[in-house]
């Protein structure tokens, strides 16, 4: 049965701010990464064990939607979904939250491939069943 | 008439990396608010201009397709095209250059609207007619 | 009396990494207001205490040296002194410390001095007694 | 005879600034390490060249102290020196000037050995005499 994924959460840092005293939007795909570390590891795919059977999760591709702003010091809440996963590929699907009025601030997505070290592409299913299976646990039907 | 517009060119750096060896994929986003910074300058629009007058461009939405990865030295080329400019709105279309072999190494877009001091929403073509001549100018039909 | 402060963690950032695998240095700096933020929330002058009154610490200097080099999702902690604090101005002492093997990772510091809105100096000791209070008592004699 | 170096001068960013309008005081760490890049290139010890030979040269400290902040879209000028060269350590010296008036916005120095890819110190007199008066030739008397 898969276990109950927590919502990876800290506060926004003075230097993410800019001059409109806003979260600079670049940010945002900077906390996606760090919300996929906390939900890998999560999962049971740690970068610990990426590392030590080889495989990696190069970004493909990054976009973010701006809904409501953030401001220094707001103690944010990402949610992850996975989504499209083929074993070959998968999309992340991320929501940040504003915890102090639960607003959603932005949503966004990350594409991904499953390669080796030699940056070849990897078939999940085949290679590593059981990783594919922990994958396929979280995905979005 | 309008101007030629030339690309924004600069040197990717060191602390861009990260430890693949390549660059950071969030760089890419950044490196869409330089360009766009040189850019609006070039079609006569200064951040200056911009200050002077109280209208400015927030980011309503921002992506990137990773085709070729960078390192760090490489020198790049940045070109933009306006998409969709409809007075209230527009699209910003970029495509990240190594100008070593020419590759195209990313695609991205970033989404705008037009906002006065008060983040209020603001008609260009009834409100500024001299500036939504500019970038009609310069929007891809 | 005094409150026990709770040094600051977290874990290191993919995005902080650079192509030798380790940590940029520049992140330090960056960690270091992380550390201070949280350090004068636990004292007592927390920033919206800091807005609501109109002082603010703008960084005059900041140094680090680095011993031990970290890599990606590394443990951290870091502890803060406040040295040097005459109510004009105070000097921030921090030790960086891998939680894995408790080695010192960097040492720093960050020259302050406490502006008001106009970024006039302010006298704390004569100004806001009670602040100058909190400082005070977490002054190393 | 030695080459007359040319100051590093580039425009600062949009997303270097902070909720006070100013350049964030973490990126002239940055800005140092662009400066470096450039400075050695123009001194004959390119990026390239000590990846070929297999020197690297690590930053042991950084420092630095603000005199006067920056704004957005500022054009700044950042001149370097090299300071106690002794062919293991070497400290070089950053002043970041604002072309609009001239002030100097902020000094600093990075302190740095050579070493080679095992990380190990190198004796630059011994073992690379040709890149030793390279330095030499650089370094303030």
């Amino acid at each position: 049965m898969e276990k109950k994924i927590v919502p990876y959460e800290r506060k926004t840092h003075y230097y993410e701010t800019d001059r409109m005293a806003i979260i600079h939007h670049s940010n945002y795909i900077r906390w996606f990464e760090e919300a996929r570390t906390d939900f890998l590891e999560q999962v049971g795919f740690s970068y610990e064990k990426m590392e030590k059977i080889g495989v990696s999760l190069p970004v493909l591709g990054a976009s973010c939607e701006y809904i409501h702003f953030l401001q220094f010091n707001d103690q944010i809440s990402i949610r992850l979904k996975i989504k499209n996963f083929s074993g070959l590929r998968m999309t992340i699907y991320y929501e940040v939250i504003n915890k102090a009025n639960g607003n959603i601030s932005a949503v966004g997505e990350t594409k991904h491939c499953f390669v080796n070290h030699e940056m070849k592409p990897i078939r999940l299913k085949r290679d590593y069943p059981e990783i594919y299976q922990l994958f396929e646990n979280y995905t979005e039907k």
